[in-house]
Parts: C-alpha cells; sequence; structure tokens
C-alpha cells in the first residue's frame, strides 16, 4: 500500500511520515510513486488490445516530477494553458502527445502550442476556431484540431465541477457540432483528427460517461457518412476516487471496461484524459498540530496548514480524512481541523474524533490531486514543500518557497 | 474620483486603463494612490483629537508598495504571519506599530516577532500564551500581549467570515478572558498593553461593532478594578466597502464617530485594524476579452482572468460590478463573465448586461482587497502584474510571473 501503518507510524510506501517532516518541515505534502504508477497501469491494463492513449491531465497534479514519471511510462497529456505545456516539456513530455483543452486559449498559447508541434487542440467555440485557423494560416502550419462538443449529460455531481451540461461555459453544443465541422473541414489549415468531451469530475458511476462516449460515437459515425473521417475519439476524464473509507475505491476499470464495450470494434484511436483517478489517492497534505484549543460550542486543532495549502474542503465543502501519524496518548474528541489563516473559510475537516496533541503529525489523505496546484501565498503565507517517496527513498520536488520569495517580484515607486 | 470616464474611457486617476493594459499586459490589477489615501485619511481625520492608531491589516492587500504608502502615512500594522512581518519590514514600517494576530502563530514566528520588536501579539488561546511566555523568557525579553476577546456578537455576515460568535475558532471566550488575563499578569515574561477583538468582515451596520468595542471597554473596567491596567483597546476591523453602485458608501466615519461615541472619554488607546475599507475600492482587476460565446442557455464572455486570479466570486458567491473600458459598438446581451479555467467554479460575474466584443478591456470593480493576496497558480497560470497609479504616473509594483517562474523550485528526481 502506498501509506499505511509500519511499526504504529503512518508511512509513504517505506518511509515514516516522522521522517519526511523532520527532514523537510511541514506542511508538506507528499506523494507516492508506487501509487501513480499503479493507478496509470491500470488504465493502460484495461486498455490493453486497444489504439489507445491515456494523455494525464496535468491541472490535477503538474509538479515535473509526477510529469516525468508519467512521460516516462508512455502517458501523453491533456494541457488547458501554456504554463502547462512549458512543464509538460520541461518534464521530458511529447507534444505529439499532448492535447490542449479549454474555453480561453490566448493567441500567444496557440501558437506557442502549434510550434511546439501539438497533438491537437481541443476546440471550444467557432471563434476559437476562427483564431486558430488565422494562427495557422500566417505560420504556414496546419493546426491538429477536434472540437470539444458538450454531451449535455448530467454527470450528478457538484455544480462546480459539472462541465457538460448546456448551461455550462465548456464545448460546443451537440446540435451545433455537425455543421462546425463541416465548416472546419473546408479550412485548409485545419486538419481535423478527433472530438473530445468532458461532462464533469468525481464520477462514481460509468452511466453517464459511457453514455457521453456513445453519443461521441454516434457523431462520428454521422460524420464519416458526410465525408469527414476523424481519427480519435477523447472520452475525457473524470473518475472519482475514495475520499472516505467507505467510498468505492477507484473504479478506474470499470470504467474503462463499460467505454470498450459501448464503442465495440471502432477504428479510431481511443483517448482517456485521467487526472485525479492517477494522482488523488497518492498523495497527502502533512501538516503539524500547533495549538489544541477546546471550547465551549466547539473544539480546534490549529495545524500549521491552512486554506492557501489545501482549499477543497472551504472551495467544494470537500471532505478529507485526516489521520493521526502515530497514535497519540492524548485523550479523543471531537474536532475542527483548521489553519491559521485570518478568516473562518479556513478549515481543513470538520467534527472529526480525533486524539491530538501540539506537536503530533497529521496526514490530510487524498491531497495528491487539486491540493498543491490551487494553493495560494494567502497570509503571506510560503507555499508548502513537495516530496515525492519511491520505495525507501523521499526525494524533495519542489522546495518549501522562503519569505523573500513571497515579494521579489514587487517594488516600492521612488 | 480614483477610478472614473474620461472621454469616453476609463481611468485610474488620469491614467487610461487602456494604456496600462498595452504597457503592462493582462489581466492586471490596478490601484489607485489617491483612493489608498483618501480612505486612510477619513480614518485619521474621523480619530483627530483621540490617541489611537490605524493598523492597516495586511491581508487585505499586502504588496510592498501599498504598504510602504501607508507607512509614509504613518499607519500601524496589523499581521498574521511572519511573512507578513518580513513585508512590513521591507516595506518600511515600524514593528513597534505592529500588531500579530492569529490563532497559529509558530514558535518561529513568535521568536522573529519578539527579536524584531513587534508592538504586541494577540493571543488567542491559553497555549499560545504559554508558547509566549516560553520563547520570551528563552530570550531574555518581556513579550507585550494583548487577548483576542471574543465578543460573542454576530456580526450578521457570510458564514465564511464571520469570526466573533462562540462556534468560531478566534479569540478566547469572553467569559474566560479575565481569569487569563490575570493568570498573565502572574508571568514575568509577559507586559499585558491591550485587549482587541474581531468580529468578522463586509460589516454594513456600526451596531454590533460597536456593542464588541462596548463590551470590551466593560472587560477593561472590570481587569482595572482587579489590578490589571491596560493601555489599548483594539476595535479590529471588517468594515464593508460598496460592491454594488447602490450599496450604502464605505461608512467609516460612521463607525468610528460610533465607536468614539460609546467609549466615551476613555484613557486607553484606540487601535483599529482596517483593510477591506482602505483598499477595496481602490483596485480593479483589468482582463481582456479573448471570445465571445453565445449560447442557448447561457452567453459567455471568456476573459483572461480567471479564478487563479480573483477567487471571490466561487468562494464567497461575491459580487462585483464588471465595466466595460470603453462603450463598445457590440451588441448588449446577458453574459457570465468566466476566465479561460477548467472548471465551472471559474467564473468572475453571472447574468451581466454587456456590450462587449473580443479584444474589448473590461474592469472588475473593488478588488483592491482579498483579490491579489488570493491569487493561485491553478491551470499553472502566472499571477497578474500589479500596478500603483498616481496621478498620471502608472508603476509596475509586481511584475507578471513567467512561466519559467512556475516550477523554478521544482526538481526531476534523477
Amino acid at each position: 500500500m502506498s501509506f499505511s501503518d509500519r511499526n504504529g507510524a503512518l508511512c509513504a510506501e517505506e518511509v515514516p511520515l516522522e521522517e519526511i517532516a523532520r527532514r523537510f518541515g511541514t506542511p508538506c505534502y507528499v506523494y507516492s510513486r508506487a501509487a501513480i504508477e499503479s493507478a496509470y497501469r491500470e488504465f493502460v491494463a484495461a486498455l490493453d488490445g486497444r489504439d489507445a492513449l491515456v494523455c494525464y491531465s496535468v491541472k490535477a497534479n503538474s509538479n515535473l516530477a509526477v510529469l516525468a514519471l508519467l512521460a516516462r511510462l508512455g502517458a501523453g497529456f491533456d494541457i488547458v494553458s501554456g504554463g502547462e505545456l512549458a512543464r509538460v516539456m520541461a518534464a521530458g513530455g511529447e507534444a505529439s502527445k499532448t492535447l490542449f483543452s479549454g474555453v480561453g486559449k490566448t493567441a500567444a498559447e496557440i501558437e506557442l502550442a502549434l510550434k511546439s508541434g501539438i497533438g491537437c487542440l481541443n476546440v471550444e467555440s467557432p471563434a476559437e476556431l476562427e483564431r486558430i485557423a488565422g494562427i495557422a494560416a500566417r505560420l504556414g502550419r496546419r493546426a491538429p484540431i477536434a472540437l470539444r462538443v458538450n454531451p449535455e449529460i448530467d454527470a450528478r455531481t457538484h455544480p462546480y465541477i459539472s462541465t457538460g451540461l448546456r448551461e455550462s461555459k465548456f464545448g460546443v453544443p451537440h446540435a451545433a457540432a455537425k455543421g462546425l465541422y463541416l465548416a472546419a473541414a473546408r479550412m485548409p489549415e485545419l486538419e481535423l483528427v478527433g472530438i473530445g468531451c468532458h461532462i464533469g469530475s468525481l464520477l462514481v458511476e460509468p452511466g453517464p460517461f459511457v453514455a457521453a462516449a456513445t453519443r461521441m460515437a454516434e457523431l462520428v459515425d454521422n460524420l464519416a457518412a458526410a465525408g469527414v473521417r476523424l481519427r480519435h475519439i477523447d472520452v475525457g476524464g473524470g473518475i472519482g476516487i475514495r475520499y472516505k473509507a467507505d467510498d468505492p475505491a477507484a473504479p478506474i476499470g470499470a470504467f474503462v471496461r463499460d467505454t470498450l464495450a459501448a464503442l465495440g470494434n471502432r477504428p479510431e484511436r481511443l483517448i482517456v484524459d485521467p487526472g485525479r483517478s492517477i494522482v488523488g489517492n497518492a498523495g497527502v497534505l502533512l501538516t503539524r498540530v500547533e495549538y489544541v484549543k477546546p471550547g465551549a460550542a466547539r473544539n480546534f486543532l490549529v495545524v500549521d496548514a491552512a486554506m492557501n495549502d489545501l482549499i477543497r474542503p472551504p472551495l467544494y465543502g470537500a471532505w478529507h480524512e485526516v489521520r493521526p501519524v502515530r497514535q497519540s496518548d492524548a485523550p479523543s474528541a471531537v474536532y475542527d481541523v483548521v489553519g491559521p489563516v485570518c478568516e473562518s473559510a479556513d478549515f481543513l475537516a470538520k467534527d472529526r474524533a480525533l486524539a491530538a496533541k501540539a506537536g503530533d503529525l497529521l496526514a490530510i489523505l487524498s491531497a495528491g490531486a487539486y491540493g498543491m496546484v490551487m494553493s495560494s501565498n494567502y497570509n503571506s503565507r510560503p507555499r508548502a514543500a513537495e516530496v515525492l517517496v519511491h520505495g525507501r527513498h523521499a526525494d524533495l520536488v519542489r522546495r518549501r518557497e522562503s519569505l523573500a520569495e513571497l515579494f521579489a517580484g514587487e517594488q516600492i515607486p521612488g
């Protein structure tokens, strides 16, 4: 197991988290290489025998070490910005196996992507199609594109992460897709390579995911009948993970198998874009209790991690398991686990039965996705260190920020 | 006015925002020096004749140029971290006029504050009191302290920013304050200098604020009768600002006058800690429309600023006015103003009647507080530039981050 007890102390693979806190300080994100590899390989195994590509969704966790690990395993990448493209390149990823998604690509980002030899631009609007064609013409290149089509399927998830509804900012309406493909086919600067969709995040059942894939396949057939042949179907990502111990395990295999069954023996390459399901359970946020603060109405464990480190609880109402790194001799009580940031939104967990005292270490579980990537310097707090564990080795893969770095880019006018 | 139309174009003081976009790019935070000075001076004027100190709450906007400006005007500072202390020092602020608040001060932060000659540590729990006394003893210093007392008054504001209730993580319970002061008075390492409170943010009426100040004053009298004499009463901050055009104007004068009236001719120094009411309306987030995306269910203006630049709308449900920098010849429609970040939480404003086309500039108003300080690199987006305007001059006070800076602290294990 990637995070488990050994001799009474929680470890990342074979490294005690206590040792990591000693060497690298807290708060600190700790990732398990074995857990990342294992989740990635589950996709590859489920897709075995199929022409397919797993494009890791960089926005979930974009640390160069994580990207380099996945690139070495053969992954492609799903990116949403020029910054993510720069990261993929710096980590040794291949631009030709990289898809560029997102509703707001700037001209500079499109130009950078085309010059880098991007595998595909996932187009989200007619205006973007025009812009890409114009830039490709100016550069004397053909731009490989797919349309991100909105399947108009309810992913039945949190409104902030449901993206496939008609009211969403994402994608091209299903009804408009064929017309737009036919228009794109008449633009010589564009090379139509595929179709994509993404219905939302934290999906717990394959049903909506498979329904979206099926709608995409029908559209591909419809387009083929009209003379537009596409080479790939990108079914997106959004597969949920286990946040609570009694949640079902990450259902990667089931999602892939049901999708393959629905698509049958189609000739197009199948692309999946998992993010959270690869890294989410592969990381913890390691934090130390600064103060125990009992109260009349509530009890608080004030820890050294805060909402600037992990914003998912206040932003999405997300639930993360909190586990003591070592069983404490302190009495147990029901606590809110809160950080030092000066606002009531700064909580990591509420109403948890925990035994802990000042100085104890806690691990906030399932923090490998949408943790560090969303962190800020709010309250002028340096961002946490990141550590990647491999067996008995722990490597610092992002150093903790210094106080001076907080304002290195600022200047006082004379 | 700090932001107003001149010859049909929105300006910061006398500088057209179009010129700022040309020189510094978008997205970009733009602050008006005159607006900051004017709000600060409103506090000073309302407090005229009273022994008082305005301690600017650094967490609202911690740019060094903003802090330096306020330090030159004589402001003290209210800080919540070692990082904010480093900022105050770098900006020329005085440690002796600085208060250190916050529930999670680490030992390193307390030591740094004492060595810097901090004016006061606002203590939030018995455990913190013990820690401070221990560190002061080790350093051979006396630590100047106040207790942050929880007045248990409902500020009638958003639950995430209401901080003075019994269920809050902040402060010492009112009923326990006297006993803790008497205990602190017996610790020779501590110098009891004051008392503080803070009931929440975005207060629109002085009533709860004044009620909290009155409770503090009663406690001070009660303590004096027991032999503990305090030198200052810190009534906190949290005064709201005008986000919507029909909100009442920032009621700084009314808050201060009502507080002074309630406190009468007391001998203690009065301290106020305003943040938002000084900088909130003194800043805008300047952004450019990348795409207009009409839809069946909703229309979208996709702009180049996003939730990573300004997280208040998804995090607090906050409303910011969106104003075109120049009247557009585009037809008007009802739009959601959204960014390029790949999730549905990425919106800046919803359901706004606007006339705009790709390339147009928009100003997101009232973004001077809790804007840049909460920004992140989510989706690997470099953080925005910050510009301070003074009359006809615009100075870059924080340069835009580069792509390479995004991962400068990261390394791939060999």
